[in-house]
């Protein structure tokens, strides 16, 4: 912005400024600060530098994000922790119960069984599944990236379709008695559970936390007591049309710098705001970004290249006189 | 001892003392210790203070205590924790993993379910049955005690009969993934379970846990490694015949303190050095005890009635004398 004004005075489109800090920690006061300044934040659509790209020599256009809702069970089933000897065998054991209850939320090859859970996802199209398909998948890679003995998910999908496109539900901690060296004969008095679901087009954040409870409260075993709270940070998935202009205007772009059409892609992961921009002021959010995968995201010794900073800057005005034709 | 020494110069019977500090904490040294002084401890049987009554005007004699084993369970499925946004819905997620392994051995009303679990237990005679019945037992009171919502356990047993005469798998301790206060949306690359069993009669601990890493093995879910260690303090389970002289010895004493017949019971918790008296020495140890239900066992404000005292005084004295006649 600060070049184009200095080489030419002007900008060819109007442009406004979005400061947004909170997107690790969920941001939790960017819907009704959004909502609650509509008209100052009013635009046509919004450019952001969130995403990435595939390889270096390779760009891409990301069309989708999964949304998130999250709670937290807990179970109780004495008043306090007791002697296993004493009373084992004679009343229902929390930690037992919590490991029943969350089984019952997936089948053995991790489908969800909530009932109603799926109910409001969007059935993929076959040119869905094609942009999907084009994008190379080395399982191999993948698999030793994660450290992991084998791939595992929902039947009828392929990795990338099961991380882009399907919702999942994931408990993030669990935990209940005695977690130290050697052996504590106790029966704990509570046990927990962390529990957050990606979500994606058309699921509804509130909605499916309460098809949760729903669940919670029908497969509670039976001698416990529980309880169940929302967790903070729920956000809607987010899909924009890939011939909105503003992706159009990046195809170009990145065709331009790279010599190659972009891939077609969606992130597994969330960014909240994404969600308020189209809910409140109707806008789209464009990912045009220039972070690769090997950059450590959130680690430690997380970098940048300033070679892929300098394509950044380039393709960042380039969009803007695009925009302005 | 030193009484009946002032006043009368000399013992009924023989009399060699042990003193036994480990029970606490499983007795890891007591059975090589036991086994390689055989001829120092020969005795006919063994008079011990642990134990209790079952109210202060109502005798009981304790013929049997549960045995116990354990193990720890490890199962991983990435390197490391990693990113549920990115990652989640693609592979096996180990805390799920663990809860579906931790559900397997139980069926919904608490029997247990790992193969061959029950083959060695001895069925309750209807005299035992009859024993038991014999013991009041107030449900309401002791699910207050408990402060549970309701009882619960292996079907077609009493509540007395589950806590002595049935073994137990319990899980003590669960945990994975993110614990702390809020939302963390990592999926966690271990998770742990540690799972103590109650024994009875003629479960053998090292047979039982066999049984136990047998049944991980066979329900393991798919994509997680797993681990299995034993854990310490295992102890054989102890039931000594009712008409033991021993036994004997102390329902004429008890009736004649108490001048009423005791109840004939056993206890859910485990005193290890008892099945290695019997296995090493050939010596059945006799209960003999004058604590109650309410002192607060292992409590920090656990006490003794000096009232005990003086009666538990009295009646060692009357079962030497007993002994000697």
């Amino acid at each position: 912005i600060e070049a184009m004004l200095r080489t030419q005075g002007t900008l060819p489109v109007n442009v406004k400024f979005f400061f947004e800090g909170q997107e690790e920690i969920g941001s939790p006061q960017m819907p009704d600060f959004i909502a609650s300044h509509r008209d100052l934040l009013a635009c046509d659509w919004v450019l952001s530098s969130d995403g990435g790209q595939w390889e270096e020599n390779q760009p891409v256009v990301i069309i989708g994000r999964r949304g998130l809702c999250g709670l937290q069970i807990d179970l109780q089933s004495s008043r306090h922790d007791v002697h296993s000897g004493t009373y084992g065998g004679t009343f229902q054991n929390p930690i037992h119960a919590l490991a029943r209850l969350i089984t019952s939320m997936h089948g053995p090859q991790g489908e969800i069984l909530v009932d109603g859970f799926y109910d409001a996802v969007r059935t993929l199209s076959d040119a869905e599944r094609t942009q999907i398909a084009e994008i190379p998948f080395d399982e191999k890679q993948y698999v030793d990236e994660l450290g992991v003995k084998q791939l595992f998910g929902e039947p009828g999908y392929s990795t990338y379709e099961r991380a882009w496109t399907r919702p999942t539900l994931e408990v993030n901690g669990m935990w209940g008695g005695f977690q130290g060296e050697g052996v504590k004969t106790v029966i704990a008095n509570i046990a927990h559970a962390k529990i957050t679901c990606r979500l994606v087009p058309d699921q509804e954040p509130d909605k499916i936390a309460k098809l949760l409870s729903d669940h919670i409260a029908r497969h509670a075993p039976a001698g416990v007591t529980f309880s169940v709270q929302k967790l903070p940070g729920s956000a809607d998935p987010y899909l924009m049309p890939l011939d909105h202009p503003g992706n159009i205007a990046a195809r170009i772009i990145l065709k331009e710098l790279y010599g190659k059409e972009p891939y077609v892609a969606r992130m597994g992961g969330t960014i909240p705001v994404c969600g308020s921009f189209l809910k409140f002021l109707g806008a789209h959010m464009i990912n045009f970004a220039f972070g690769l995968k090997d950059e450590n995201i959130h680690a430690p010794d997380e970098f940048f290249r300033i070679s892929s900073f300098k394509r950044g800057q380039e393709a960042f005005c380039m969009m803007l006189e695009q925009l302005g034709r």
